[in-house]
């Protein structure tokens, strides 16, 4: 598609109340909404590929707020951030005074006195992430609405307890283009599957967000893990009455190879149960060490007598054609190479390494997607301003 | 006020010789040279609400150099470098060969050979802070001199030992304002007060800083402090003669109320003794870990003894008309939220939330100006070209 | 010279080869190569030096991946980055997730999507650093040939444990405007020697990268070193042949005062024996933490044999003319300054200090002279557009 179908496409959805407004679960957002992150996503990629600048900003900074380690969110909203004109400026907790009894309100303004946005990753806590990215939204509106700050900088949930939408959507784009347009995903089975892995503790928002999202395109989704993996029940629900509308299927099963029969599409990954991270929440909170170490003693446990949940060849074969698409958010626990035993054989995820790759690829352009859409109040009439101005990212020899 | 306004003020100000220059110290400037530092910081200010850009610079890197950890001043050099177009690289002793063993010419040296500025926040040791800084301005001069340097890096002091010149041109700003020109601060009276904290050697900078600057507008600087929380001798001999000078009043006193009374700003905030941090950096220096930890708990019951020096609804109602504009450098210990019993009452706190963020706004629009009038040889001029370039910071639809 | 000068000298070069190319080590690259990044980087100096913008990139990040932790190379890369207009984005370590057993071709992929630029520090370990860059290489261009990657980021090896190629190319820059022409180097005696230092495992790349590269000009190149100090065999075998090829001399000797006799460039500096390191290596890998402590004490008290090994007054008597130009990557180990006994008197250090700085100075033009020759298609066009363009670096009062 060229640039122009984009811009099109994009002035015929209803998107007004993107505008200063936040991301943060991507079953809060219509289905123009949606649509719209994919197609500015899409758009800022064919910009960037015909060398055509993307700059929306001349200055500005982006906050990047990470509550824990992360190598490719981290680049991806850096490359988000600059592809759109922002620099960034992290807010590590080591390098601020955030532990140190500030209030997030306090914060929040502090740091937002230039900051066009705030992209916050905190997945650790059952309860915590998603209601902290709340109160940080909440201070800025306040703070914008005060007259404190200057412009409303926008939140994105770079990853938080329930949702990680930038993940998921661009999971979602990567499907999309796999199979030639939405238009083919209807009736498309997906399997969201549980997969041992050797460490524990692995956070719920991409089973979750997954779930939540990919049932809006009637698709049939499966999702399946051993008992005691439960996921968030209020994800559930979402799943529930996502396939209801969009006309597609939503089921449970415990039984992995239930889950991968005719599947077009599976995502075998760890994740840990939901009442276990909401224990281990208490048990921090409370400081209790001998309690955190006895649950990850038990989770380890539990998790290993399931190492029959792996995504091996012969599991494959059960796939529709035997060649479903495997997906990942990356990285993943792969037998022999990175653990002993763990989510997938060694030779499946190398056949599927480039398609991998490419999947990871569409998030610096969702995450960009995320931020324009919000940062930019006419974004159809943006985006073609851009590709008038046609200023190149990197200097040629036009001669 | 529009721009041009501000364009026409600073051409009429004395300034020459802040071009090719440092702020270290208020007291170092000209009357004429503070102006310009509040006018360029308003005009920088009008530029961005009016969306547009105040580059000034396509390239170029500004050095962020802390000796301890900060959020608000971080993020506020951040701003200021990003709004002239800089692109911020920190010098952390961590990521740094600084500690072992490499002189402070050198450094100062290896790191500026793109550097437009290099920000310094060195305040923990006594005497030491704004040495530093001036060991650094001597060597980037020499480097320059000698041909080493292409440009000379303007070193801005982000907090030292003995001024924070951000803060207090910060806060200053707040208070012309707040009380619609600086023509109407003259017989204002401003209270600052020490204030109990429950933790010990917090910088004097601060109320020295203070003193140092709002003696110079007329008005009635009281300084309050139990016996024995002496600042430096040398900043009270500054506002001594600053207060002759401009027609004002400076006070001590060692009693709370008495600073409050009729006040129509109060400033009350904990810092440690001058005598105190000279010690405790003659223990550092020995390597004395008993001497620092006696020294610690001899601080610690020290202010103990004082926790009625705390800003209560009751002194509040002492000021004049009960609603003085109070004033902090945040973080605040706010009594029952970030401790015990602390510097404020949670009520007054709260009342005054909207000010204190906007005070602290001021930050860094403050640290641009002062970046400008060093980087700028004719700074009216170069705002005038900025104005009429007119370049947007956000494109937005102009259609 | 004025830019026309050098844009027409690179015209004339053959170097087709350096565009999406890495610079590993200076010796796989042609002599027209090695030409052209001379030529950039004075053509860049020039430019910057005439407040001319030399940015190439609108947007596009530049990954800093440095194993270890450096000043002055971290400066430089993030100088050179920036003056061509891309943002640094650091993968460190303990900000990622590169050592919690991702592969190299997964983490290098994640890393890259909208990287121009990989800069990577590794020089640690015997066989594992330029290696390392290798692996890196071979990713990024697999991931560029499949299509996940949209731009083929380049390489440039900031120092590993063979070569430090924008360390040798900015001192031989150093030397070429010292001398005034390359042309006058033929014949000129340059002494690259061990010299004593009190800590032990310094890289063998600087001395390595020096014979590689000096030895390519027709100059007598003289390694110096005690017995059992020798470097990695293939970097004296470079030399050697290099020497033969054109015209000069490489010489091996064990004696300081025989390779200071009559030299006109002296680079005294420390370094571990090839053998220690590659023992070394070994010990880290079977984490052999008593073997790594026995070295160390076994390499220390080998070092502190040869102490006579210092470059004092009465061996810079011994240079041509006395005056011999005193060279070192800094920092150094100054006797009395920075160590009670090291590789340089205090008054032969100082005496040089500024020749040592420009020395310096030159690293951020290599650098960027590197991106620039790989991400360029027609370099002499672009360096001809940039200099016709002409947009200012920081804005002037032009009136």
């Amino acid at each position: 598609m060229d640039i122009k179908t984009y811009i099109d496409k994009l002035a015929n959805l209803k998107i007004d109340k993107m505008y200063q407004n936040d991301f943060l679960l991507t079953w809060e957002k219509t289905d123009d909404e949606i649509e719209a992150v994919f197609t500015v996503a899409d758009a800022l990629r064919k910009l960037r590929e015909n060398n055509v600048s993307a700059k929306v900003f001349d200055s500005g900074l982006a906050v990047s707020l990470f509550r824990d380690n992360s190598t490719r969110t981290r680049f991806s909203f850096a490359s988000a951030s600059n592809l759109l004109g922002l620099a960034v400026q992290d807010l590590d907790e080591g390098k601020s005074q955030i532990a140190h009894g500030e209030t997030v309100r306090e914060t929040a303004n502090m740091v937002s006195f230039m900051a066009d946005v705030i992209g916050i990753r905190d997945d650790m806590y059952i309860g915590k992430g998603n209601t902290y990215m709340r109160e940080v939204a909440h201070a800025v509106q306040q703070g914008f609405d005060d007259g404190v700050l200057e412009q409303r900088p926008t939140i994105v949930n770079l990853q938080c307890d329930i949702d990680h939408p930038t993940q998921s959507m661009a999971d979602m784009l990567h499907i999309i283009h796999h199979f030639g347009g939405v238009e083919n995903l209807k009736g498309k089975k997906i399997a969201m599957s549980w997969a041992y892995s050797p460490s524990y503790g692995k956070p719920l928002s991409v089973p979750q967000g997954v779930i939540g999202l990919m049932t809006r395109f009637g698709m049939d989704v499966t999702l399946a893990h051993p008992e005691g993996y439960e996921v968030m029940s209020d994800t559930i629900k979402v799943a529930q009455d996502n396939a209801v509308k969009h006309g597609g299927k939503f089921i449970k099963t415990n039984d992995m190879a239930e889950a991968f029969k005719d599947a077009d599409i599976v995502y075998p990954k760890s994740w840990a149960p939901y009442a276990a991270m909401e224990k281990r929440t208490i048990l921090y909170g409370n400081g209790d060490d001998a309690g955190i170490k006895a649950l990850e003693k038990e989770l380890l446990a539990h998790n290993a007598s399931h190492k029959d949940w792996e995504c091996t060849e012969e599991l494959m074969k059960l796939t529709r054609g035997g060649n479903a698409l495997y997906m990942h958010c990356l990285p993943a626990d792969i037998t022999g190479i990175s653990c002993e035993e763990g989510e997938v054989a060694a030779s499946v995820f190398d056949r599927y390494r480039d398609p991998l790759y490419k999947e990871a690829g569409f998030k610096p352009y969702i995450i960009a997607a995320m931020m324009f859409l919000a940062k930019c109040k006419n974004p159809s009439a943006i985006l073609e301003m851009i590709a008038k101005r046609g200023h190149v990212r990197q200097m040629i020899n036009d001669k």
